[in-house]
Formats: C-alpha cells, structure tokens, sequence
C-alpha cells in the first residue's frame, strides 16, 4: 500500500517518476499582475504554464467536456484537433474563461503572443484556462508575461507543471510508466470537492512513443471513459473538462494494446489521484458493479451511488447505512423507467454481504465490524498537502446473474469540507 | 408574507385550518415497546397513527414512489386502488419496512389486526410506514397496541395527526382548503435534508366534496406532478413515498376544474412546507423555468438546478456564484446529449439578470447586491420547530425565446446541518 508520511516524500515520489518524456520542455512562472478581485477568492497567485515540443508533432489527441457550456478555450480545443501539427500547450489557473463576450478573442490573441515568441501559427497551440468562472482574464498582463515564459522553457521533471496548474488542489498529481524503450508521464489537476468554482479537471499526458494520431485519439477516448469518465466527486461537470495528449515521436512505436495497456493503468492511477485529493472528504469510495445489462448501465448505476448525497455522507459519519445503499439504485431505476428485480441484487460492502437478493441482512454485530471498517479507511478530514494512504471504501452490487455489464466508479464521501469550502470560500 | 414568532404561534394557525372533514376520524398513539436498536437513532418515540372514515368510501387514490426497491406498504398499497371500496389507513413511523423477508406479511398482519377491531376486510385499509430501512417492524408490540388506537379515534383537527406521522420532521405539516360546500385537508411528513435515513415524503389528503373515483387518481396524479413532484430536497427519491387521498363524499361534488385548482393550491402550499420544513438547511431556492421545448424538460433542468451540491452550497453560503447556475445547466444537457444553445439562455437571480444570451453579466456590485439578496432570505441554521419566514431565493432560467415548456422546483441548500445531521445522526 503506497503510503507518505510528509509532503516532502510525497514531492520526493513526484521528482522519481516525473521525468518528462524525451522531446518536451515546461515552464511556469507566477503572474504579476492580479486583478483586484482575486483578493475575494483565496491568496494562491495566478500561474501560466507552458508545455513545448522541441519539434512540432503530427502525433496528439484530445477530449473535452461534454458540458453545453464550454469554456472559450474548449471551444478552440476542439478545432485544434483538426491542426495538422502542435507545438504546445498554454495554461493558466485562478481565473477560467467561460461565456465571456469576448472569451475567444482572447485566448487567441494569447496565443498570437506565444507565436510570435515561440514560433509557430496560432493554429499550433492548445489554449486552457481553469478557475472562476464570470471574469474576464487579465489578458494584458498575460501578453506580457508570455515571452519570459517562453525564455525560461527547461527539462528535467513535469513536477513544477504539476504544482502550476493547480487552483485549490491539495497536491500536484502526478504519474508516469515505461513503454517499450520510452515512457508517458502525465500531470493533472482537479480539486472537485474544494473547488471553490468548479471541479475542472486537466489532463496533459506527455509521450515520446511515436503512435499514430488516429489511433492515439481513439486509445484516448476509450481509457478516458474507464478512468476520468469513472470519477465524480460532485455530480457537477465542468464546463472545461480537458485532457491533451501529445507525443513527440522520439522513441519508436509499441504494439498498440501495449500502449492502449500502459495509458490505461497511468491513467488509472492518475484519476484516483483526482478523487484523493479531495481530502477534504473523509473517504475515497470505490463503487464496482457487476450484472448489468451492458457497461454503460453499471457505470450509471455507480455515479447514482457515488453521487447521492444521502449515501457519501453515511460514510462520511462511517454509518453502514445500508438502505441508502439499496434506495438510491431504486430510486435511478425508476427515475429512469427502467425495469429492474431488486431480487436479483447483492449488495456487500467492504467484504460483508448486507442485501442477499432482495432482502436486507444486517444485524447489529455486523453495523459494528462495518463502522469500524469504514474508520479505518478514513482520512484526516484536514485538507492535507499529501495523500496519506490509499486505502479505498469498497461497495460492491451485483445486479444480476446473467448481466454482463461491469462498471467501477470512484468519487469521495460529503463532508462539512465540501459544503465549508464551496459555501465559505469567497465570503 | 407568512410568518410565526414562536412554535404555539405555528401550531395555533395549524389548529384553526385543521378542521377534520365530514366523515373522518384520527387516532394517534405512542407504541409502549421500543426496540433496542432505537437508541442508537433518536429519542423520539414511534407513533401508531390511525386515519378513518365512518363510512367506506368507493372514493379515493393514491400515487407511490417510482423506486425500484419500494416499501412492502407501497407494494399492497398499490394493489389497493384496484379495492372496491376502503375504511381508512394505518401509519406507523419510527421504522419503514423496506426490502425485509417478512416485509409484506408483517404489514398485512397489522392490518388484519385492525380489521378485526375496526370492522371490513385486510382489503379495505392501506398500511405505510416510514423510518429507518433495514429493520423488522416490532409487529408483537405495534399488534397490541391497535384495539386501543380504534377506540381512541375522534373527531376534531387534524393537527395530531400531522405530528404523528413525523419522523425527524422540524414541524407538523397541515394545510387545507374550502371547496363547495366542504373542504380539503392534507397533511404531510417528509425531512428531507435531516432525516437520517430517507426523505420519505407522506401525505394524506382527506376530503367531503364526493368526486368519482376515476377523476379522483386522474387529477391527483396531475397536481402531484407540480407540486409533491417538483420539489428535491436531496436528488434521492425514497422507498416509501406515498400519497392517499381519500373522500368521505358527505358533501355535494363540485366542478371538476374547481375541485382541481383547489387542490393543486393545497399541495403547491404543502409541498413548500415540506422544503421549508428542512430548516436545518440555510434557504429555500425557488428555480423557475421557461422558454424549455417542454414542461418535463423544464422540471429536469430545474431539478438539476437544485441538486447540483456546487449550486446549493453556493446559496447557502450567500455566494452569488453565477458560474455554477451556468454550468450546471450545461453539465444537463450534455449528460443528456441534448442540442443547447447557450446564446438563447438567459438567467435571473432574484431579479437580477446575471447572465444574458450567452455572456455572464455581473460585477462586484451586483454580486455583492445579490449576496445581500441571500442573506435576507437565509434562515437561522438551527432546525427550528417552526419555519420562521416564507421567503425564496428565486432563480429564473429562460432557456429560449420560443420553447413552451415552463416548471417551477422548490428545493433548499446545501448546509453544514445536512451533512452533520445525515453523516452523525446515528453515531
């Protein structure tokens, strides 16, 4: 069980496993400027952060939120994904870019400043802004920013990449694995359950294998939907939702289930990372559910268990509140009209059968061994700088014996943190 | 504006619009055995209530919940619409009998009980029960007690009645109506955001105006719609929602569009009492929808407006956080896969327009004009034993120009007191 006793051995791991990919340099540097309202969100400073090939790649791939109100630079991602080649990507933290009047204009004449001092066309370029959602950014003040950060591009690890990206993360978020004879690395942020605007989640997953570009957005589609598509730690998507991936070619190609294998497991990794951070919560839950009638249904299924409120803070209070577990199922079913025996279902959490198909058995030796199980895998309810364990709260349905359909899902328990945070945090 | 200065306050209005209708009787009695487990939940003793007619009726209906792990009350509940005529309804709180082996012969076993002190058949009585889920009925004990309950019945209001069925209610619900010559009077249970186990919303709506049977289950079906339908106090639908309406037709029948209106004003009252009556949460949120391409559509997006954690604990923190209003509607319609187009919506927070045909509109006055909105409407977080005022903080969504579709959804916010109340109550 992987476990940190400081944020200095967990910063330590991050160093031992970031290496960027052979091909890549990043940069960060602070913003100088901050508009006047940043004092009302929280004393963190604006960050622009800069990920560069040293060659311009035809290799890359990217998904984005499915929300109906993107963010302007989700808008330009889309289109980017029909660029011939890319040369980078360009991101800033504490304030997003959302329904702006004039919110795509301006990411672009951001990244005319970047070409201009990078080279390149505007075409080349992923824009991507997280943050608080209603302001303008301070797009001036950016401008001027852009060629110190271009100057200051380096090697070395994606650790500074990790830490730039931020909003209210606990910890920066990193993963990285070995293909062949190179590797993927990849960062993400995502606060979701202390976000003070929105849980938007960035993936930028870095590699120097030379897969094709079709393959690689296809692969990219299919491991987003077992691994980011698989978390929720609040049922609200965000309107900037965004995962690149990029390969700079330096390192010949692997068979493609090789790959496909590798993204799937980092990936994996990565979006757990995701739903740890938000330690503010007190329990990471694992919700698996097998016997549905095809996939898509199990996963639906786990995201009403993980996001009814009446089941995360159950164990929140570590209550083996086992009829929240079995109402919020009936209730998803019929909300959606679909039809469903209940007397087919099993339910067990942690390892302890608690509804044997269709019927509860619990007692009170039993709600005891769970509470216990439950503290157990509890954090530090602080909203601490490191992932003290990773030790998960396991719930697992069957929901029939002939369903095929397998679904794991993963998001955090309802806190006062979550409700602390998003209530108080601008007041 | 309603409001109350104290708790006899509330209850001296709730005695003077109690009046029973012709031809009902109640009875409420405290169960003298407690089951060991109760310790563990709260002190508040379980309550056997008894509804009936001096007469029985051909007239009534009933609607339960649509989740798919119902009650064993909802499920005989159900089979007794199709009954010839009924005598009245035997309610327990305490303890639901959701999914338990026994479930169903336990609750007939009640009802034979009370048949044979009350007179007619099992046929002739609805049982419901609420509580906590998980558990057996202590049948011995709730068996004794009934030939008591019978001879206790009387006339008078129906304010006991409304305190009996309560579980972790903050106050007794009652509303009623005149109509014709007679009158509709409801009462209701349902927590919501503090009951520690489901928001079981009951209610039981009793009339002398003798309307047929057929209209009867038409149009509660239709007023259940917009009111008891359109209220979330939490996005989970419980195992036991029920509501019975029953018609002593000791008064002359009115217009079948008079007796409608009427009752559609009653729940839409009864219904806001119940959001109201979670008083553990800081505000009531009243989300008005329109310009949608239908009402049903309307009501989905409201509700996806009101259990959107991001959104409610923004209100209930008084932060006008108008990004979240925005997103959660995009996060909607992109779960959905349906075609939006965000530059025809507009949004109103209070009255003030925050968002305007695509583009945020809001600066540091209007948020701090708004934030000022919030807190006049904000509610002592205690759970107050009666609901203090009758304000809303009021959202309006114009999602189009042309669409038709409209709905309105009651819910609260998201508090400290919900999480603390649902994650300890049993600790």
């Amino acid at each position: 069980m992987e476990k940190y006793e400081s944020y200095d051995a967990y910063l330590a791991a991050l160093e031992k496993r970031g290496q960027l990919p052979e091909g890549f340099k990043t940069a960060v540097l602070p913003l100088s400027f901050f508009p006047e309202e940043r004092k009302l969100i929280n004393p963190l400073p604006m960050n622009m952060s800069l990920i560069m090939l040293d060659k311009p790649t035809t290799r890359f791939a990217g998904i984005f939120t499915s929300n109906r109100c993107p963010g302007s630079p989700v808008l330009i991602g889309r289109e980017r994904l029909k660029s011939k080649q890319i040369r980078g990507i360009l991101i800033n933290n504490k304030i997003a870019n959302v329904c702006m009047k004039t919110g795509v204009e301006d990411s672009i004449s951001l990244l005319e400043t970047l070409a201009e001092s990078a080279g390149g066309k505007v075409e080349e370029y992923f824009p991507c802004s997280t943050g608080i959602i209603g302001w303008r950014l301070p797009i001036k003040a950016m401008k001027a920013v852009i060629p110190k950060l271009v100057s200051s591009l380096e090697g070395g690890t994606g650790v500074k990449l990790a830490k730039g990206i931020m909003t209210t993360d606990a910890f920066p978020k990193l993963r990285s694995i070995k293909v062949g004879k190179g590797r993927i690395v990849a960062v993400a942020k995502g606060a979701g359950m202390i976000e003070p605007n929105m849980a938007t989640m960035l993936s930028y997953i870095l590699t120097d294998i030379s897969m094709g570009k079709s393959f690689l957005q296809k692969c990219l589609k299919r491991v987003a939907d077992q691994t980011y598509n698989c978390i929720s730690v609040d049922s609200d998507q965000s309107t900037s939702d965004s995962v690149i991936l990029l390969s700079s070619g330096c390192k010949p190609a692997v068979e493609e289930d090789v790959f496909e294998a590798a993204l799937l497991k980092l990936c994996t990794e990565l979006a757990e990372d995701i739903v740890r951070n938000a330690e503010g919560s007190g329990h990471v839950i694992k919700v698996e559910v097998t016997g549905a009638q095809n996939d898509a249904l199990a996963k639906a299924v786990g995201k009403a268990v993980i996001n009814s409120p009446l089941v995360t803070t159950a164990i929140f209070g570590n209550d083996p509140n086992v009829g929240r577990l079995v109402s919020c199922v009936g209730d998803f079913m019929g909300i959606n009209n679909l039809t469903f025996d209940k007397d087919q279902m099993s339910i067990w959490l942690g390892k302890e059968l608690v509804f044997d198909k269709g019927s509860f058995c619990i007692d009170r030796r039993k709600e005891e061994k769970l509470s216990k199980y439950m503290k157990e895998r509890s954090f530090d309810s602080d909203h601490k700088s490191y992932p003290e364990h990773n030790l998960t709260v396991d719930v697992l349905y069957k929901l029939s014996e002939k369903g095929k359909g397998h679904a794991v899902v993963k998001g955090t328990d309802l806190s006062y943190a979550y409700v602390k945070e998003n209530a108080d945090y601008r007041s």
